[in-house]
């Protein structure tokens, strides 16, 4: 099979309408001209969108291929993109969202001319030196940046191991689920502003946390640091305030996706969360990876969701295979020590998927906006080696996780790196989230 | 006293550095060139900041006197406001973002300009018929946009009357404050996408409910809607991710307020609440008034806040007087109906003040943006007149409310707009804020 194509049954009002999605950038055949190692997360086929910056250029946009990134801004100011219905200056820009905006069907050609640009038979760039010598930048040679501006930030609570868990620890194991939780995906707002990109240090945070045996709260930094494995889309369309979107048009609505680490203050949280929810014990940072995965590359690796059990309502019925079947691994690297992998899940454990989620927090007309950013939740799986954060890991502390060097942690220390990373891989393609990493540095004074 | 003087003790450090804040525009025996009515809201000594539209204008700056709006683009361009360290069209902008984030100084010089411009002997714009009849544009021409994008909005809860009301409603009436409560000021994250400025109608939100006595949930049209009696303030000064700001250096990072309705569909908030917090409740759509008003026009009417016990934890704590005297009323209109005043509050009832939820929102080094709106949660007073939501007014649905048109009200029902409204008085001199005012249309189909 050449070319991959898919069906999809899109739903306006009283018609139905079928369209034709054909993702020419996904053939497994495919290869570039650019070498790619084996085992790279970006492939041909990947192709994921991001912002980066260099010694002699602000930011700007790229794509990634193999160990190099491509210059978006060079490539349509040379014309090598043209008649796509790109704007100009639209990759000349300190975030994506103007491009991202434009809609999939020219985000998607974009992916579609860039494939065939690096694809090993095409001369274009491949035999213009100076041309491809400008396109193509080493990645050691460039910092990546947000690749979004992020209007708003919402987080799911859609893994039911998770709140099972948590659920368990906090509450009764007998009723480890709310009740609300098997009929609609929980979420909440977070913070936009401290979501930061991949390698940005960050500093413990201080607050209010109370013992249980204490009589009164004291001030001072967070004792019980942890991670939460999320992975986050990106919007790309508007419904505009009062407007609905469903789990048919979903799609249509989501750009791409990143790995993102949700960093959680479990003091704090404890102390400050009744009754409306986490707030500082989230909000002092977030980490994203750099390279926006679009749902176009990973397509491929949609696969079916857990069967929902009691049915849900209308609004949440969705058609086709909403998940996506990418492995997510979570180490921890401790000061001048070596990784320890301490968790490997999976995205398709998910209970509720991203259409159900984007259907569900707009079915009150919530505006959804360009570069918005919804998390998943915490993505644990069935095994305990696959619980996505220390909380779980360490079961609240009761257990501890050796680590290679000899050390235990039962939450993350000062000086600790915690690094994510994903990937789908299929028919011999594999598509990477690259990784989100970020280091620990002690609370200020 | 011709001048108002204060004086401000700022912490740097280890050094106490002491700031004569001289506020010559909030002179009492000011009077205006400009025909300012009797109660007006906006007279000299106001100047409130916000963004219009005209027949033949997309969007500016202007500063609201008496019935007419200043254009602020205008005075610019013209040389008015020269030598105040204003930027090349800072005024000629979607929002007010920009100009709020030079700093205090700037904008309070910017403040202390126009009332000089607009002072009854000074002759610069009076007497300059062509300059002055563009200058100055009559408020029934202009339509009021939102003053500012918000990067991040956060709702308080920091009303202890309206914290016991509901504790006592849904909780117990012993113990109605939950144990943090007088400990810090409970916030959570909401939705900035749906904040949108007064007059603009919306729908009533659809959602997932569950009767207390049935099985599972249903879908539907919210029945039980309501508003929130608030006010938000607007940042103006970055601290950078990882940075505290004190309660003490608050004040610099405060721009003005506005009046705030947190619109809540109190049966989809009931079933998704717990454990998140509120989330497709209040999302759907909250409103603001149009003008900023700034901290600087309500020095004067600050007031002692009440006596904090137990005492709080240092980072808590405040020098002064933080709270402000504003008289909060909210109407209702039925649909081709006189307007009904159903409650009459004060800001000053605030138990957490400003400058201590601003200190604890970034105690952790949560980077505050500008533009960011902060609101204070429902203002409710001790009576019963005083409380800011109808689920309070009606307790719970348990009585109901009078219309003058002879209708009852326990929520909103569709066709009634809801008016808020807030002044402070003293002196002879009232500032106010307009309104934000905003009809619910029925559920979309």
């Amino acid at each position: 099979m050449r070319y991959k194509f898919r069906a999809l049954m899109l739903t306006f009002g009283e018609h139905l309408i079928f369209h034709s999605m054909q993702i020419k950038a996904n053939d497994p055949s495919l290869k570039s001209w650019v070498d790619v190692p084996q085992n790279s997360d970006f492939p041909i086929q990947n192709l994921p969108f991001g912002i980066f910056r260099t010694e002699y250029m602000d930011a700007g946009a790229g794509v990634a291929i193999g160990n190099y990134v491509l210059d978006l801004t060079y490539l349509h100011e040379n014309g090598f993109l043209s008649g796509l219905g790109l704007t100009q200056g639209v990759f000349n820009q300190k975030y994506l969202n103007d491009f991202i905006g434009l809609g999939k069907d020219v985000t998607r050609a974009v992916r579609n001319r860039i494939s065939e640009l690096l694809e090993s038979g095409n001369k274009e760039l491949r035999d213009r030196k100076a041309a491809r010598e400008l396109a193509l930048i080493p990645m050691d040679e460039v910092e990546m940046l947000m690749p979004v501006q992020v209007p708003n930030y919402t987080d799911f609570y859609s893994s039911e191991e998770h709140a099972r868990n948590v659920g368990s620890m906090f509450r009764d194991p007998e009723n480890a689920l709310m009740p609300n939780w098997k009929h609609l995906p929980v979420g909440y707002h977070g913070r936009a502003s401290s979501i930061v990109v991949s390698g940005t240090p960050f500093h413990r945070p201080k607050g209010q946390t109370k013992a249980n045996d204490a009589a009164s709260p004291s001030y001072g930094p967070c004792r019980l640091l942890d991670f939460e494995l999320e992975m986050a889309f990106i919007t790309c369309k508007e419904n505009g305030l009062g407007n609905s979107i469903s789990t048919a048009e979903a799609d249509d609505h989501i750009f791409g996706f990143v790995l993102f680490n949700d960093w959680s203050a479990r003091d704090i949280q404890k102390w400050e969360y009744v009754p409306l929810g986490p707030f500082l014990a989230k909000n002092f940072a977030s980490h994203i990876s750099p390279w926006i995965v679009t749902m176009d590359a990973l397509e491929p690796f949609r696969v079916k969701g857990p069967k929902q059990d009691p049915e849900v309502l209308s609004y949440l019925k969705y058609e086709g295979e909403k998940n996506f079947d990418i492995s997510l691994q979570v180490g921890i690297a401790p000061e001048d020590s070596n990784e320890t992998i301490v968790c490997n899940s999976s995205f398709k454990y998910m209970y509720w998927n991203v259409n159900q989620q984007l259907a569900h927090h707009s079915v009150n007309g919530c505006n959804i906006q360009v570069g918005d950013m919804y998390a998943s939740g915490t993505i644990s799986g069935p095994t305990p080696d696959s619980y996505g954060s220390m909380l779980e890991l360490s079961w609240q502390g009761k257990n501890t996780i050796a680590m290679n060097d000899g050390s235990e942690r039962k939450f993350i220390q000062d000086g600790d790196t915690v690094i994510m990373r994903g990937h789908a891989e299929k028919d011999g393609v594999r598509i990477g989230f690259g990784e989100v990493s970020a280091k620990v540095l002690s609370a200020k004074d």
